[in-house]
Parts: C-alpha cells; sequence; structure tokens
C-alpha cells in the first residue's frame, strides 16, 4: 500500500493508539509515528515494543509538519489536550479521536479547535478488549470491525476521505452517523453493558461470603463479568460524559428488572420462559448476523 | 481405569446427560449406556452420535438391573420423573441427578423416594454452555470442573462414595455443600448473571430500533449476553425452583444499580472509578484463581 501520511502522531499510545499505529505501519501506510502522553514510562514502554519510532519531547516538537494526530485518550482528558494541542496545529493536520462518546468530543472541539474545525473529525472505532496499554495493542485489532465517523458540518469533505483511507487501512470498516444518534447506541449497547458487569462484579466483592461466591462462579460469570476488567479512568470518563443517555438506559432495564422480578415473586414460569425464549432468539440471530 | 457400573441409565440425553456418558466411555469406566427422555428424536439423534448405546423402551427395562441412573432432566421435571421410576427401582441402583438448584431436587426426593433415600444423592456438576443438546455434548465438559454434592442425612456413606468416583472418573473435583448453602451461591453467581443477560437482550430486542441497536453491539455485548443463548425451559425451572433466593439477590443488585444511578446522575466520577477499579481487581484475581 501507498504510504497515506508521512508523520503520524498518537497521543495516548495505548491498546487503541497502540494498535492504530501498529495497523498502518504492517500496512504500510506511515512514515514515522511519534507518540506523546502522560506517562513516560508508557511512552518507553511503546517504543520498546515497537509501537512507535519515536517519544516527542514536547507538544511543538510532536505537531510540527504533523499529518495526522490521533487524540487516543480517556474522554475526560480530551478537553485540556485539545486546548494544548490548539496553538500548535499545522494548518494541515489532519485530527481525530478514538472516544466511545460523541457529544463531549465534539463540544471540546467548539471550545478549541475552531480555527481547525474542517478538519477535526470524530471517530470511535468499535474494537477494544478488557485489556489496556501498549503491551495489549495488536495489529489485527480493527480488521473486520467497524469505526464510527459523526462529522461536523465544518468538516472539509477531503479530510473526512482521509480519515476513511486511514481506517480501512487498518482493515475496517467505515460508517458514519450523528453524533446523538451514536452517544444513545452505545448507552445501550456498550455503556450499560459495562456497568451491568461492573455492578456485580462490585456487589458480590462486598459481600461478607465474597471468597466463597467467587470460588463457585464458573464459566457463564466469566464471560459476563469479562468486561468488569475494563480500564477504570476510560469507564468513569465516558459513564459521565454519556451520563444522561446511560441514566435513560438503565432506567429502561430497571423497568425490564422490574417485570422479571415481578414474574418470579408470581412464579410466572410461562412468561419467564417466553422471555427468555425471545432473548434467546434475538441473540441467536445477532450471532448469526454478526459473528458473536 | 476399570468399569465402575456396567449398566447406566441417564434420563435426560442433552448436554450435560450425554457429557456425563461420554466422559464416562472414554474413561472406560461404564459398561451399557441406556437413555431414555421425553423426545424421541432427541435418544435417537444421541445413539446416532454414539453417546447412548440403546434406547430404553419404557421405564421398567430401562431401570431393571440399572447400577446408576442420572437424572439429566430441567429441574421442573424431576418431581415427575421421581414419581415415575420410583416403583421400578432396584434396590441397588444409585440415583442422582444434575439440577443447578438443589432444594427442590431434595423436595421432590422426600415426597417420591422414600425407599431410596440411602442411594439418592443430589448433586450439581458446574459446568455447561449455552448450547443444549446431545450434539452438544463433549467427553471433556467436566475436565476440572466441580461438582457440588448436596448429601442427604439419609445417604449411605458408599452410595455418596461411588457417586464421587462416576464424577471423578469424568474428570472433575468433587465438594460437599448444604443444599440451602448451594441454591444462595448459584442465586448470586449463575442464575442472576443468566436473568440479567436474559432481560438485556430481551429489553434492546424490544425496542423500535433494535436492529440498530443490535447493528452496533461489538465484542464486550457478545460475551456479557452469551448466556442469553441459554435453554428457556432449564431457565425457566431454576428460577422458578429458586426464586426466593434469586429475588433476594436481585434485590442487592438492584441496590448496586441504584447506588451507580445516583453517581451517574451526581456526575461523581471519583467514586465511579473507584467502583469499577474495586470491581476490576476483583474480577482480575477471580481469574487469575479460577482460570476465568
Amino acid at each position: 500500500m501507498a504510504v497515506l501520511i508521512d508523520k503520524l502522531v498518537i497521543c495516548g499510545v495505548g491498546l487503541i493508539g497502540g494498535s492504530f499505529a501498529l495497523a498502518l505501519r504492517e500496512a504500510g501506510a506511515v512514515g514515522r509515528i511519534v507518540g506523546i502522553g502522560r506517562r513516560p514510562s508508557s511512552l518507553e514502554q511503546a517504543r520498546a515494543l515497537g509501537v512507535i519510532d519515536e517519544i516527542a519531547a514536547d507538544w511543538q516538537n510532536a505537531l510540527r509538519g504533523a499529518d495526522f494526530v490521533l487524540l487516543a485518550v480517556p474522554v475526560g482528558q480530551i478537553d485540556p489536550v485539545m486546548a494544548t494541542i490548539a496553538p500548535h496545529l499545522d494548518a494541515h493536520t489532519l485530527i481525530s479521536d478514538v472516544g466511545s462518546t460523541k457529544g463531549d468530543v465534539i463540544a471540546a472541539a467548539y471550545r478549541h479547535l475552531d480555527a481547525h474545525l474542517t478538519r477535526m473529525v470524530p471517530a470511535h472505532p468499535i474494537a477494544g478488549t478488557e485489556k489496556s496499554g501498549a503491551q495489549a495493542a495488536r495489529a489485527d485489532l480493527y480488521r473486520g470491525r467497524r469505526v464510527v465517523l459523526t462529522p461536523l458540518p465544518e468538516n472539509d469533505a477531503a479530510a473526512v476521505g482521509r480519515l476513511e483511507k486511514l481506517w480501512e487501512a487498518c482493515g475496517a470498516t467505515v460508517v458514519d452517523m450523528a453524533p446523538q444518534d451514536h452517544d444513545r447506541i452505545f448507552a445501550a449497547v456498550s455503556h450499560l453493558p459495562h456497568l451491568l458487569a461492573f455492578g456485580l462484579v462490585h456487589d458480590l466483592a462486598g459481600r461478607a461470603n465474597a471468597e466463597l461466591l467467587f470460588s463457585h462462579a464458573a464459566s457463564g460469570f466469566r464471560d459476563f463479568t469479562r468486561i468488569a476488567g475494563s480500564h477504570p479512568e476510560m469507564w468513569r470518563d465516558i459513564c459521565i460524559a454519556n451520563r444522561q443517555a446511560i441514566v435513560g438506559e438503565l432506567d429502561q432495564y430497571l423497568a425490564e428488572l422490574a417485570y422479571i422480578r415481578a414474574l418470579l415473586l408470581g412464579g410466572d414460569g410461562a412468561r419467564l420462559e417466553q422471555l427468555f425464549e425471545q432473548a434467546r432468539q434475538a441473540r441467536m440471530t445477532w450471532g448469526e448476523r454478526f459473528g458473536g
């Protein structure tokens, strides 16, 4: 593949940013990869692993002549990072992010990047694992996955097109969506399940007999709670940024649980079985269509 | 391995009963395996797959000279099945079950098997997948897994010992527990997570935009909801049999969700992060100790 960008800057070289770097490098789509972030030790590790080529001394050096800067930090860091990079951005630099929420990222862009809105294209790659850090980065993380773009009205079509090409070079499929749709959809299918898994493990871990309970948990528990191993700061930021949509989803789910509770108390086996059957059908259909 | 039982009768040749048959056969621990159950087509399939050697014509034929009869039916069938087998049981036949709930199985045993209580040893193998049916049976399903026995005061020590040897021949580790402890523990670590997963999929599947939501669900959703593909009748029976303990667990979980909801509404990122961190630590510790 032809080189799509000469100088790539990854801000936050963890699982997501690091995997993007590895994927573009494997595709032969990138020249030099520069990392910058909060923790020098993480950046050293990323360089030692070959995820990035060099560590930027400061923002000015990082951003000078950059073709693309990917903001791969927890969404709670997006606002200060945008404020920091704004004075140093070149007039040609494409900017994007990987945030699991889009409304807050876009609000921060309007606050800090008004001179660069044609080239700041918000995005969210639908990939990840419960692992985090550059040591978990994989060149194939995005292969066959979706990346949702939520372009701004101000975005230049060429900038959007360049970002699409980069994600496609990582093996991903790109789809467009309005940011408010994005935030509601992912509150339902991602943010809420994460909260529910964190909540169950936290609940059980706080019991006097937690040790005994955990010793009898098996494969159903393992899979249900895998995402409770996810990155606490990242999920704190997602929950705070998207809390309105998440509370809405949680309330619908609480109504579902109230219904199930009533069926249990009433000993209504027929309706419970019907509910389980409908869920099973939907889950199996999903698995067949979307490879779950 | 020496043959431990000559004639094994599996009542309900699905994932659990079928895997027990395959495991004992692979261990060389069993002579003849006879299947009996509700659906002739399922039994034919089990025979065609080599899970059982023969299909019993009726209960009398099935149980005559049986060394061990395993009741591997949904727990809602345990009562009528025990009533049916009682008149045909030989005086030496060991009896056990695989029910995910024990209080109801034991109550049924006292109702119907009073002449056989020395040899009716309740058990619950902690294994399974969201798949069901003899075609999903595997000889290694129980390898490295636990089987919980909840022996009755009336049980003969030799009968308990024989059952332990059979499960150990399947590769499992046997532990003893009081039935009421069993039912509370599994309400927390198994029954509740299943209900929560069924509930989430049912909730989303009922939305006007279900199609759109499901199309954006990814790996976190996949693992969280895998158990929503479980057998509806089996889970109906478990929920009805153990509903008192399950409602208790659900109510504790609802209190946890109410706390999380308050943190969301209050925008309390610090306490959310602390909760996520505690859950993550507990989940990682569990994973390291119990291979999740």
